[in-house]
């Protein structure tokens, strides 16, 4: 391992030193639906964590807001436990002290006038006591339906605009919309509020260090690049597979299902990262314009019957345990269509792109947790050495491992060791594990850290999800007009339907 | 690892049937010099390892030629000692039992007439009592003063003429000569007496997995292809280092040297092979044509003062131990100009080529054993990402690890894990010792396997050789011209001067 190390570009740090860890100046967060488990788990032990790494400034300051009747002890104490069960980082007394400081609990509901003016009075009280200058990110971590609610309320008094000299922000998190036409509505009521620069959507795919390596794989290197299009490109996988069903989301999941769930975010995201040109610069501009031109891009096949599928995990015996079936999980219509599987053929439309079928596919209750983006290589063109036998060797490949095992695969054909000429595939790794001492962020980290810092580069932008939502709705249409989804086993990897669209296509999916 | 095998073109065998392992028919092997150490530690295991392998016929034959008083007895008692300290595989009875009844010796110096008809009465018998059909292979284990003798010899006897149907093989060891003349006289009196296709060269290290690998890599792989050119590849560099000293060969080694004795066969062919076109067919025929195409368009650069290095070997402590300089190891002239260390620049000039570099190098006494082929790519163009750092970045390379730990690497730049977007280089490997549970034959059972069965993919031709030395004369007679070997600690990588060579390219050795 060699130790050159590069600072890409920060507009907040002197480009003369790169190497600087990028520290949030004075600010603070307020978290709407702080009791629930996405605050307790991911956003209370995060800000910990960054604290715990000094990306945080002395007097940061954390408020929580929601239906509760604490005081900010009680609130101090659920960080503190929820800080101790699930912080990536070990605990030191002095960081926790100097943090749980600038804590405070605002009790109200979203419709509570008086709630929302302590709020104020609190943020006010905590720029003079604490220095946090005017500077606050609101976390919506609330269900969809409550957004118009809070934002609304944000402007009524006056939190939404930031003081001269400093900044408010928005965070939230998806389902942004459900369709095209509600994610345009959410997207009109937040901006009502908040300036689009202002808010920041959350997909914390994006935050995962094996996705923002993905730009760094193709760009900062001379090797893949080169090869990264339809002259050398059979297809491409993108896989996000789960090995749990729905747990005790049904009231969230039925009637969303996975392509909603997974693909409109996720998988979208991942494919623009990893088909979209290279950027002009590695900014929040920048990028967009260069995702938002693959989505664009993107076209449906025109017989979506073919081309996608749908289904529903069905009961099995699962690592040595019963699971039951979609249809029998609590909270569940047992008619209902919703899909806890989906498989997508797109196509992009564009030169790089032309005649390379990206395939899309998530599912709960599959064989494994594994997210990963395979970049099929067309096989060897009639090669000196058979033949015969080419159609027996393997493709190469390329494949981002997002999760878990992290890292890149690549695969290709190597002689086998003997006296004759045989040639099988084989793989070589690299592990972010064995690679880096440096231990890897939370998503979350890196993601609240941007909002601090007003970095938008890892944040989709309204444009993206509405265009998202422009590819995923024929198909939803398409299903909600023909039959039901077909069932799988809990366990396997689909439903039959999904390979034989691939076989449809002389291809398979890859047992990942 | 999948096990999708494919098997490669073999004119002897059914082309349906590819996965047979390739199996000598009725023949026997006639070995001169089989008192040395070449003999004995690596003809009579590979011999042994082939039978027990099943690779050799029932009735295959093994006849050694020597001045000693032995009976046959005596040499089978010689072969099963040898066997028995080097052979690869486990010794089995029956193996042993089957091999050693066709065993004979002749003793005899190469100017006995007596001897050599002898050998011809032997060769008849054999044919009878073991059925070996006529078909010999006489391997030429001796000094190349000794060549012309013995093939004359060969052919006063009888013994090169092959009887209608069967066939006569002579394999010949390097050195090929120690410049054009003498490899073109050398030439002229073997093919005097052999037909070229008769005439196998041994360049034993074309028999290792890893160099019959390059082939494979870049010809039945998409992803290397396509970057294997001037556009993306900066320069090229192929190593063979040794950690030892001359050790007992200061009678052939010295007035010989590092380049006559590796760049000239091993590092030349490694060149080759990396450089060539895709050949038509993987046949000996259009592998020549390819080989001995890059071959031809090697240039010297002009100034070779600037662009080749060589050293000698100084006394130093190396692995705990005091080690002796070149100058005082037992049977060397003090005032030897010997190179134990040369390194070369080549030019290319042909399409693909033009503009890269091929950095030769080899050495004795140097940091460790190890042989390597590095193809070092371009860096990334001015990347998006980083307006100030690239030049901090190391370049992709795909390294081809010939010997030890025979596998490929490739090196790489990743995200460092963290909040701000650092790159760093990576490698990721292939290893063949962990992805095949098949063991790598010995580079000699390959060879004579092939010999055996008149494949003579594996070996250099005559032409190849006069190229090589076509190449390297005018860097021999520079150096003979010019001064002094430079100095380099034993147990460093060399001279000073060679990192120079390289630094006045804007370019650095690697430490593999």
């Amino acid at each position: 391992m060699t130790s050159e190390t590069t600072g890409w570009d920060n507009p907040l740090r002197d480009p003369r030193d790169r190497r600087l860890p990028r520290i949030a100046g004075p600010s603070g967060l307020v978290i709407f639906g702080v009791t629930g488990d996405l605050s307790r788990k991911k956003l209370m032990p995060a800000v910990y964590d960054l604290a715990n790494r000094g990306l945080l400034p002395p007097g940061f300051s954390l408020v929580g807001f929601a239906r509760r009747d604490w005081a900010d002890q009680d609130f101090a104490q659920v960080v503190h436990d929820a800080v101790r069960e699930h912080a990536r980082t070990e605990f030191r007394e002095e960081v926790w002290q100097q943090l749980s400081e600038g804590m405070r609990f605002i009790p109200g509901d979203f419709d509570d006038d008086t709630a929302f003016e302590q709020l104020r009075e609190t943020v006010d009280e905590l720029d003079t006591a604490r220095g946090t200058s005017g500077n606050y990110a609101f976390y919506l971590s609330v269900p969809p339906g409550m957004f118009p609610k809070v934002v609304r309320q944000l402007k009524k008094h006056g939190l939404a605009d930031a003081p001269e000299g400093s900044w408010r922000r928005a965070v939230i998190e998806k389902p942004f919309g459900r369709d095209l036409a509600s994610a345009r509505e959410l997207n009109a009521v937040v901006h009502d509020v908040f300036d689009p620069e202002q808010v920041f959507r959350i997909d914390h795919y994006l935050g995962k260090e094996t996705v923002q390596n993905i730009l760094a794989l193709r760009f900062a290197n001379t090797m893949f690049e080169p090869i990264w299009n339809r002259s050398f490109v059979d297809h491409v996988q993108i896989t996000m597979a789960e090995d749990i069903g729905i747990g005790g989301r049904a009231g969230y999941y039925d009637g969303i299902g996975s392509a909603r769930d997974v693909i409109q975010n996720h998988l979208l995201q991942l494919m623009a990262l990893t088909a979209m040109e290279e950027p002009a610069a590695f900014d929040a501009a920048s990028l967009l314009t260069e995702k938002l031109k693959v989505l664009k891009a993107v076209k449906l096949p025109g017989d979506l019957g073919r081309h996608t599928v749908r289904g529903q995990y069905a009961a099995a015996w699962q690592g040595g345990e019963r699971v039951p079936g979609y249809l029998d999980e609590d909270g569940i219509d047992p008619e209902s269509r919703t899909d806890t599987y989906a498989a997508v053929r797109l196509n992009v439309d564009n030169r790089r792109w032309a005649g390379v079928p990206f395939y899309l596919r998530t599912g709960k209750r599959l064989g494994r947790r594994v997210t990963e983006i395979a970049v099929v290589l067309q096989r060897a063109p009639h090669s000196p050495f058979d033949s015969t036998a080419t159609k027996e060797l393997g493709e190469n490949a390329i494949v981002i491992r997002v999760q878990p095992d992290e890292g890149v695969t690549v695969r290709f054909g190597s002689k086998v060791p003997g006296t004759s000429m045989e040639i099988r595939d084989v793989s070589m790794d690299f592990a972010y594990g064995e690679s880096f001492t440096e231990s890897s962020p939370e998503a979350y980290e890196r993601l609240i850290l941007d909002v601090l810092l007003g970095d938008a580069n890892l944040f989709p932008r309204p444009q993206e999800v509405e265009e998202s939502w422009r590819i995923l709705d024929p198909v939803e249409e398409h299903w909600d007009r023909h039959g039901r989804p077909a069932r799988y086993a809990s366990g396997s990897w689909g439903p039959e339907e999904a390979d034989e669209m691939l076989a449809r296509d002389g291809r398979s999916w890859r047992r990942p």
